[in-house]
């Protein structure tokens, strides 16, 4: 594995299924009295958030914890150093206090790439979203989410459905399902797939109720509220109706096939609350195995020096 | 004890004994050079705070730290959680998560209990403060002090003086200390009192210079200057002139009574500053004996595996 | 060494030696595996800041980490305690939270002073900035630096260029560096150097092209935009063309000469890309030795009471 994980497609598919598997370990130790290795202590992990994102912040912080890791939370929006100085004096400055691993989060596509190659950094950047462009540890939650539920992934079809368009999640999953064999379809109205999807290594539809009966996945997108008055936009109600998951469209799946959502839902919407709340749903799930995914990305680019995986305190 | 702390009057007296003998060991560590305890090692606790409330959380992260835990701090305000997520939802979240007790803070009375009650939650609920209605760890802390000063509650008389309108202070303490036997005198203007007050386990009074003589705990309650302008409150000249404590009324107490407040205080409002200094004054003590009750409170809550208290590391 | 950290002219020539000493000890640790020592294990270090500096605060935060201390951060920014509450509640509040050391940062002048000599707190108290006033440890890591780059500062001829009047960097500095007998020539045009000046251990100068071939250190202050506007401002341009150190002034300098910057830079304005990122820049250095500087003054203020240092964990 690569000294960064920047983005879904830099992984190849030994990458993505060493991530898989030592997330699969280190997910074991929740059932343990002492839910600590002490993996990485002494070691730096600091959480640059450009913009406020506090459920991926605290999976990442509870990751690098359970792995005895430092934390330090650095919320930049405020900051003086989001005021005229520069990302890289940013990243030499917590590259100098010791950081041995940047998880950051930023509102412009490609910020975290800035980062890793300026040259000056030694410490490993994670990027945990940036624009509208990618999130991979979201991706790759998500697919050890289905792998447990499915194993393999060879041949595996998986809706993403909903606003792709301004979806790190779809972009990230789109690749990294690709990589893994599985085989993705966008479902989404016309205006809210991005310009150069054609270039993507996916299906498309404008059509739910067509896809549902054959995916073994459906993952649902959020839908942020702030967009829905735009031009491109359908209504709120348009949208529910064409592109929501609900109890009814829920009986069209087979019965192996499971529901996702990145979360924060919003019930009602993008998906009702009964579908949210029912045995096909593993959104819950999806939240655990993302601190065991984020425990092995960071366990893994930063080579954890003491007892092996598997040993705990 | 039960799995949460929601409620003053959910505890039993054999409970609250409980948690003031486990702090008043957990109170010697402070003596100790190393003033932390392995029990709680492994465990995550976090901090769900829908209002700031920096001394509380302060005093929560103190107790975990102290106890091993992991720390998370989520503000909730201004995070997404709070925009449109349902309070289920996040509480899914920061269990999937891992955490093992969630400690909130809320605007709303009952947010705590609908945290713990919603029954997919397994973690430990504190309430640190929901709204106008309680907050147990205070009254918990208050009972404490007076405990060490005082000895059995029994048949002690306490005077609680103010804004118990507002007050979940009041509340938590009026239910606490019946439970322990004390008498609790509420001393307030007529509309400063709650509609249902004649339910409460405790006695009404206008007249602070009748109560004060009799007195063994003055506990004074902090003023709210944003309600100050309100039409049900006095002016301040008035409300200080006739609930507020200062020197020569102080005069007036018997010689082993203590003065309380939970602060922060607004000195020359309801205390004089000669009172919040002096002899009598068990204020700081009062912060000191919030964090050894808050251990205490963890620690029982989520039954430390780890040596018995006493044993530091 | 005294029980807090105030004001540069508090230390002593022993004092700030024995900084610098224990100061490299502890840099070295950065080489090792694990770095982290147990010194400080079971104490907790409060961050005190009623003004945002998220630099220092890391640096700190990762300072006392690094020691095993607890760390709190409590921004009393919009917290209840900035509200109405004295500082002198606040400090005993932190106190009897159990804060063995308080690093705090405030706007007035003189506010940690205020806290240390209150006569109620027996935590050590740090200042991290106050004002325009001080910022003691700004000053050691620069002379820690200084010292690793040319040995004993005794004769050495450190010029300290730009906005003087507003910075406690410039004042620190000052006082600490002729304690350690280097000679002080500060370079500002006559509105941006504070009355008072005269009484400073310093020389001054408004001519930076006579001052740099002599100097064994250049040090460029932070421009603050927003007081650009002001009537005793310079303009920008004609700021960064009499006081900005640029590729060509660099060039005067003597091959030993060494730049500093105590960040965030404003490239381009005071400094140049091309200087700042030049072989003679320490700028980086520095920020790394802020850590080292930090660990040593919470060491010696604290007294470690475990092993040595220099015994990594």
């Amino acid at each position: 594995m690569k000294r960064h994980l920047l983005s879904a497609a830099d992984l190849t598919r030994d990458d993505a299924e060493l991530v898989l598997k030592t997330a699969e370990e280190l997910r074991s130790l929740a059932d343990r009295p002492i839910k600590k290795l002490p993996a990485l202590r002494g070691r730096t992990v600091v959480n640059l958030f450009f913009e406020d994102s506090t459920r991926t912040r605290i999976s990442f912080e509870a990751a690098a914890k359970r792995l005895s890791a430092d934390v330090i939370n650095f919320s930049a929006k405020g900051s003086s150093l989001s005021k005229g100085e520069s990302l890289k004096d940013t990243a030499l400055t917590l590259e100098a206090m010791g950081a041995d691993a940047v998880v950051v989060r930023h509102g412009a596509s490609g910020a975290p790439h800035r980062l890793a190659h300026s040259g000056w950094v030694r410490s490993s950047v994670v990027n945990a979203g940036d624009g509208t462009h990618e999130h991979p540890t979201q991706a790759l939650l998500d697919a050890f989410t289905m792998w447990r539920h499915l194993g393999s992934l060879d041949g595996r079809r998986v809706a993403i459905v909903g606003d792709v368009l301004h979806s790190r999640v779809a972009r990230s999953n789109a690749l990294l399902l690709r990589t893994l064999g599985a085989e993705v379809t966008l479902v989404a109205p016309p205006t809210l797939l991005p310009v150069g999807i054609e270039g993507w290594p996916v299906e498309t539809s404008y059509d739910l109720d067509a896809v549902l009966p054959k995916a073994d996945v459906v993952m649902m997108l959020r839908v942020q509220r702030e967009r829905m008055n735009a031009s491109f936009f359908p209504t709120a109600r348009e949208y529910s109706r064409r592109y929501g998951l609900d109890g009814k469209r829920m009986r069209q799946l087979q019965d192996h096939t499971i529901v996702m959502h990145p979360g924060p839902m919003v019930r009602g919407m993008e998906i009702t609350a009964d579908v949210a709340d029912s045995d096909r749903s593993v959104i819950v799930e999806q939240v655990t195995n993302g601190v065991a995914v984020r425990m092995a990305v960071l366990y893994l680019l930063l080579g954890g020096s003491e007892p092996s995986i598997g040993e705990a305190e």
